[in-house]
């Protein structure tokens, strides 16, 4: 089948990881939409900031948009003008428009959907609101069995990037503000994102989606953070609470609140205890009570991973047939591959140990040098007091990564040894850090 | 546009929940799917138990499936036979198919989605893991752009639940198991959940598509949490980790570890402050990076949401115009209504205000009597040592939830009364619970 043709309309951040993404990932997202996806142009202002890109490169993006060769314009330039042109002319040119401008749907996403609707394209936008999370599939499908209730969301990074600074390390808002624009989180002009605009545009969306009701950007309710004080992040805390600046949307009896402020939250709550940069929004439905979706929030590559979700839900629709648009396994039947699925021995991972030793001068060495000749080293150790007139003692450790014959092997020649009572306790220790 | 039919197999916990919800938000539903979704029988075991449900009522699951009125069989009935046999059935009349069965996916999955195949049907399936929580859908959709590195996830509630007990009131296992079975959050016959058998199916179904491999549950490694005692989530918990019975898929070089056992995880992890019996899967890809999933892994309404989810799904397939498959703002464009978005001085909700005072007698008399003339009743309060030399002493409270015009008419009290110094800050408090 022949390739779905993209023209990207921007290759700065986020045009660069979508480009990045989809030629790194060309095999696996072939197999997922059963059809090629390719970027046959892009549009850029200053094309000599782009001569290690290997594509055909337009100056005027109106050529781009025209082009009969393209399917699909994926717009990433962000701002209201230009791009709100160039999506209707790529509307009018009966192309399909995927697009993460956030400001653009909540400002004129009802122009744009009525025009999209006439001519029967499709205009996708998950990318628009907290980056790599798919939180607008999510409401709009996985949740589509719920009378939405309320969300509440962390929306903007930077935001959260300060408060998270200013209750860890106690420090004031003016000054991890400029440490965040040092660090490239904020932007020189920080103005969109500390008072809030950034968020409203996202809340916007999201209230709209949830709800079934007009995106209304201008009757959100937005106070930013610069009047939190490092005090008040504090004193939250002693009341087992902490400050997020959260993007909330309610159904209420008299109608909807839309508002983006500070808000203290229960310090227990998962949604209190997303920090730093990353994003997430909690949904309470009345069927499903609440989930949570978290994530990165901006980035190269996250926000280009839902652009390339969006990507793939326009080929899928386009290519196959309705009763089979999204593959059962996700892959295309005949592209999946019979991997090795691995035997537990041959894991590799980090072990918590429990073991009864008895406490006498040369057990603990014993015990390290067997774990020492299988190659395993240990991370953390504690021997416990012994019960009073016993003289076996709890040791417990923490290995570093491994393969677990090796272990096995190892907590063998442990368990034989005269100075061991029973057998050794063993669980797996996983980081999950996301590296 | 004529409703679509649909025929329940089962209605029992899940079966009831669907109908239920099908029934409640039936407006909702048809403004998302654009089109009515009616239940037209149900096949029941024992028909005299449900005389109190409004609905032809079949015993014979065969007549249901063969049933040339119904377009959609949902199987909610779980085990193998005869629930393999019927969905064949189904399939083989033509018919599109929504299940919730974990286990008849995980083992036969791979014959039942070559005959859907081959006979152009849907057969979804986001019930059969975790619950109402969209993982399938932001797997195979959300996520189609990346390489999925690993996933890891509490999939299974009744062992979480117990891990959870054990952590927090330093109980044993058998004895957590015992008051779990009582409260209906195990069964009877607990093997599955604390096996790990049950997780082992779903991580069977998720690392599929995620990877893009056949369904093979009999490869799954799966150590339950039996062995785990008090003293090892205790020890756990002084290196700073938590125990949680995990579901791991990783890709590595040699191919994909598939493992369900009991895993230390740093305790830091949003994932190791998923509490009882709720579900969270972390997924690691490689342009989106860490993204988490959070929600109730089972129960009437929950698993009824994906049920339902699905149903709208299959029925936006049949029914739109493939350039609009999915409507822009979740609803259909006929369908958004207008609700009122309320301002600001009209919401509801509690606030947390800091203040400077005079530290002398009466004046938290008269701030307070100022809140109770607007019925504003306070929740916490601190006053704070006033600093050597002053007289002026940080007060900080919370207030419980008042309607917002009410709080700015006392904080303009206060702020002219002559014993309060500057303005009071004043921040929104969420409690963001369930209820």
């Amino acid at each position: 089948m022949k390739p779905v043709k993209v023209g990207l309309l921007g290759l700065g951040t986020v045009g660069g990881g979508t480009h990045q993404v989809l030629m790194r990932n060309a095999e696996e997202i072939n197999r997922r939409a059963g059809r090629r996806i390719e970027v046959v142009s892009a549009a850029v202002r200053h094309p000599e900031r782009h001569v290690d890109v290997v594509l055909p490169l337009a100056t005027d993006p109106f050529d781009l948009v025209r082009d009969p060769e393209i399917d699909i314009v994926v717009e990433l330039i962000g701002g209201i003008e230009p791009a709100r042109q160039l999506i209707l002319e790529a509307i009018a040119q009966g192309k399909h428009v995927v697009t993460a401008n956030k400001a653009l749907v909540a400002l004129h996403g009802n122009e744009i959907f009525a025009a999209a609707h006439q001519q029967g394209v499709m205009v996708a936008f998950e990318a628009a609101v907290a980056g790599g999370i798919p939180i607008i599939k999510a409401l709009r499908e996985g949740l589509a069995g719920n009378q939405i209730e309320w969300l509440a969301g962390i929306i903007n990074g930077t935001s959260n990037f300060i408060l998270t600074e200013m209750r860890d390390k106690g420090r004031d808002f003016a000054d991890v503000l400029a440490e965040a624009q040092a660090l490239g989180y904020a932007e020189t002009d920080p103005t969109f994102d500390i008072e809030g605009i950034d968020a409203a545009h996202k809340l916007t969306i999201l209230a709209s989606i949830a709800f079934g009701i007009p995106l209304a950007f201008d009757k959100v309710y937005t106070e930013g953070i610069a009047h939190v004080s490092r005090e008040d992040v504090q004193y939250a805390e002693e009341f087992g609470y902490r400050i997020k600046h959260l993007g909330i949307a309610r159904r209420v009896a008299e109608g909807i609140e839309l508002r983006v402020h500070p808000t203290l939250i229960p310090e227990r709550r998962l949604i209190a205890n997303v920090n730093g940069v990353m994003n997430a929004i909690l949904v309470k439905g009345d069927a499903v009570g609440s989930t949570l979706y978290y994530g990165a929030g901006a980035g190269a590559e996250p926000t280009a991973s839902a652009v390339v979700a969006d990507l793939v839900d326009v080929v899928r629709t386009l290519t196959a047939d309705p009763g089979n648009r999204v593959p059962h396994l996700a892959f295309q039947a005949d592209h999946i591959t019979d991997l090795p699925l691995l035997p537990i021995d041959q894991v590799v991972t980090a072990y918590y140990l429990h073991m009864q030793a008895e406490d006498r001068p040369g057990v603990m060495a014993e015990i390290t040098g067997v774990l020492a000749d299988q190659g395993i080293s240990i991370e953390a150790l504690i021997q416990k007091e012994s019960a009073p007139g016993s003289t076996i003692v709890p040791v417990i450790m923490l290995t570093h990564r491994v393969r677990e014959e090796r272990l096995v092997r190892a907590v063998e020649q442990i368990e034989a040894m005269v100075a061991i009572t029973g057998t050794v306790t063993r669980i797996r220790l996983e980081r999950l850090n996301a590296d």
